[in-house]
């Protein structure tokens, strides 16, 4: 049984509480925060789970396998890092830190203790991506060639990131989970409306070293929701729109053929095909609660989760590397590639 | 009455025949073409439009007022040069010459010669795209934020040019004609997925001298096609769809608006403001109808069409640019001004 | 400060104690359930609520101002009819009871000693079914032409009622509050597709004194979920589809108009109008709160509920007139009116 | 090779012309129309093919093997009386005649000739429908418990027929084609809003011998265009959409099981079944090409016609018998069979 101590009861905290007390082989023993009202709840709801608002306390209680954090991304590296110290597994919300050395120093730390580390990129966990990243590691879609994707709506602009770190990071992890080529260069675009605040639209184009290429397009300021991702293969081609009551992952049978005849005009030599279109059905289990179920997994089996401390680092380089190219109209960033990991040039 | 020759008879000659033929105040007199079926079908179409095979007997015929010209691209500075000099008004179709060299050629010599230089960018003439521009103009938009438009399908692949020729060249002509602000810089990004062909997936995002921001996601391989645009202002915004078989245009009574109150904290300050969305019937006149009469008004008013020349070459100088940058990964081009049009940096 | 008490905490009284709890001017005192387990929930979440398991108890405690009953359908009778008799207004989930005879009785007996009955018609205190009602009142829409509403699912099938008593009773409520012409005739048809069991597939027309028409596709057996509802009329038409997000409520400015001039052909007296689609923004608040509200004014002003007795009489005659309709393959039958409401002719 | 004449060359007419000419085996040899300038027309744009004002004459001419028949509904029954009397196969528009009897005349003397009778259904040569009936009949589908179709927009308003014989028709020949059962009765319902015109809404039931039942919406006064088909099955489900640009049919995996364990609450018992959904390519020839070479076969190999007299009779008959109901609100009108078709009971 797999003791866990969850820090932060916040926005996102009580889901963390539900679904690891749910999943088979874990148990929720405590939860710290510093709001007393938050704990109530917790007790209101849980009477059997402790609470504690000294986050030492937990963070140091011998009973505890693992810790999940769920506080404010600039709490996010000190916390860890103690849990890890304290050889508490960890898992943490997105993003993992606030920075790439931040994140280097929380890989080293969980390596060397031989830890678990684990960023909560819940998307990749949910019955549509798991479905495409099946369809694609399977050579369903063939080679590649594009990952497009629209995530804007109205609200809530931040003032602390721009509008990349909120809505793009999404899209980020869902494509290092399901896009097999590495990552070579960034470029990123945007504006601030609102005089002295982030950038609310942002759009960012992300090289591989394949001929695959990446967009985001990202807005805080759109009168309409959208979130549809266009994936184009050599095989097939995906459109994922998460606004679907259901089959949001459609499969179509569609591409073109280039003809080598030489002889012919170009325009003859390229043939377009047309085939079914497939809505698979979808596992509906809440993502969460997969996720947590994984995590148990990787701590039980020693293996590698697939949102681990490297999937968060490769996400930070990303936005990192997407902030400066932004700051310079499109400008082309390099990220570079070491054993562990993408760096930057 | 003013007296029209066509040159060209192939997909859009019937088009233009068909149109100024219905339009007051224009005749049709004579169309050229090499292909003598193709001018057998005009004769059985338009018993009384004369026909030849001679293009510049056309040209030089001095019963001619004007002369459309639907040929390939590479023909369209030779034949609207001619034209020009013969004294005709020329109506050109889009994009108006091969590169900003020819297109100032034509442009000085319409000039000079006080004719009417017009390019066929026909979007500008839906009902759609004029009650934008009328939106816009009027201040029902507010302040311009962004405008961010979708043009995606499968096919047709072209060899000679790359996506952004082909369909970026029509959001690029409708921008010059909505949008009120001077573009400053492009960036672009985009890859073939056709060895030694030019790129079937672009990306092209257009900075202007405000905080205003264009782009423009264009692909001959996506398994859906979509034709969507997002208009974002400080007082509306609007979404237009034209593939929506009625109410192809609407507009969101959506906004936000920034408290000034310092004593607050930022996501307090800012206020999402949400009303009702409105949908307004749209002329439904065939574009090139409504174009052609907007052509005979300028050469018989003397006026500036809105799609002359000048129009022409800010279109072309874009793309231009944008050629440019693809090829370095989204290195931010910069574009200048001059007395008479847009000029690379 | 009305005083109430809630009979039944299944699944729909929590949301009762909910939003009565939170509307000005309401205090929930009491719950009333069989199951300890529910009666532990209400105390956990709201430990100022006294909670019984003795529904007599409730029934008879003179604090109570009012009685809001969330009971299966069998019971409705028996409770409100004591309520009423213990002088307590009565707020009853829907159908009001199990049949007519049962309804008039809880009528006479609320009108006889001045309380407010209050069926729980919740669609119509949405802000898109209040839309339309005001729409229709303030002569917006003209005559009414017709209301054609399709409410078809996958689920859940039901083994006491067809499937006109689970989801053509909505349509029924809203056609009672937003339609002003009084019903004169009903057919209906329908089958079962598991046997013994009642029918799972239902259409039902109204017929009104006027040359209005409505008509009710309900399924339980339908492969995609679609709730969308056409009211035409001779000045506009509404468009009401309660699965869009937003823009649940648009409004065209369409229709026909017949000229008189005998001497033309048919074809040509008849003119198509056409102008601008509006959606209005709507009031997003909880219907319940709402409706919560509504019965609060009701007692305090001492005037008729939108949803009192008589509606919900009218809904049940109705439904009764359609089940018999339905047994017979459609044959018409007719509903007459007496001082307080339809009777069967 | 088929040597055809094509009475009538107005709307429908030059569709027969183009589809005949280009089915291998046939031959336009000759059309006849009373309008010279509809002759002049045929010439023009088919020199080879002879013209006439006398339909008479088309009728006797002896070179003809068969005579396609797009002409006022009120002269089909005379001319393809004639035509039959010539001994030409008959190829007419629907619907076949104007009433039932006129029909049986017709099919009866091209029974005693040996010719073939074939009424233009032209919806159930499209790819869509032949998919659906593919589906059907082989089983794909399982039992079918139900067919939906809403088929509204606004206009056309006719003042001859009520809205069914111009709209119904359509659903009519398409389920006369797809579903296996017999139909045993129709209850009908409908009003004009035009005073002393014909029914502008119409609802239709149509009963069948086994519990499988159709539905059918028409409407002339829709602010929208609907044009949505349900059919549902044991097995599998199809949305048949004819609006979609592309994907018109969707077959659904999903369906309800009833356990047979009468220990179990009902509820319990019913179990609802999901799966993938599949929106299969479809044949996009051009129905017409399509039925032009079924009418060649149905000669040559001398076969039924999916659409001969008997389906056109049948469709009638359902017709004659809706309007029968539409006038007494909805009363049942059973229709009865006899050995080659139906008749009213």
């Amino acid at each position: 049984m797999l003791r866990i101590g969850i820090v932060g009861y916040g926005y996102w905290g009580p889901n963390l509480v539900r679904n690891f007390s749910t999943t088979q082989g874990a148990e929720v023993k405590i939860v710290a925060d510093l709001d007393p009202a938050r704990l109530a709840r917790v007790k209101q709801l849980n009477p059997a789970i402790e609470v504690t608002a000294d986050i030492q306390d937990l963070l140091a209680n011998p009973d505890l396998d693992a810790v999940a954090i769920a506080t404010p991304v600039s709490t996010h590296y000190e916390l860890a890092l103690q849990a890890l110290r304290a050889n508490k597994h960890v898992f943490v919300e997105k993003p993992i830190a606030e920075n790439s050395e931040q994140t280097e120093h929380l890989i080293e730390e969980a390596e060397k203790r031989d830890l678990v580390l684990h960023v909560d990129h819940t998307f990749i966990y949910t019955g549509a991506v798991r479905k495409m990243r099946d369809l694609v590691r399977d050579g369903e879609i063939g080679d590649i060639y594009y990952y497009d994707s629209t995530r804007v709506n109205l609200g809530l602009f931040q003032s602390d990131v721009n509008v990349m770190w909120d809505l793009a990071v999404h899209d980020l992890s869902i494509m290092d989970y399901v896009l097999p080529s590495k990552v070579t260069a960034v470029s990123a675009s945007g504006v601030s409306h609102l005089k002295g605040q982030p950038a609310n639209v942002a759009y960012l184009t992300v090289f591989f070293e394949d001929n695959c290429i990446a967009h985001l397009h990202v807005n805080w300021l759109s009168p309409v929701k959208l979130r549809k991702t266009l994936l184009g293969g050599s095989r097939k081609m995906i459109v994922y729109d998460d606004l679907e009551p259901s089959e949001k992952i459609k499969i179509y049978d569609k591409g073109i053929t280039l003809h080598e005849d030489k002889e012919k005009a170009y325009q003859q030599r390229v043939a377009y095909r047309s085939g079914d279109m497939l809505a698979p059905e979808l596992d509906i289990r809440e993502a969460l609660q997969v996720e947590a179920e994984q995590f148990l997994r990787c701590i039980n089996e020693n293996i590698a989760s697939p949102s681990n401390g490297q999937a968060g680092l490769r996400v930070l380089r990303i936005l990192e590397a997407a902030t400066v190219s932004l700051s310079e109209r499109g400008r082309p960033v390099k990220l570079g590639w070491n054993g562990r990991g993408m760096k930057v040039a």
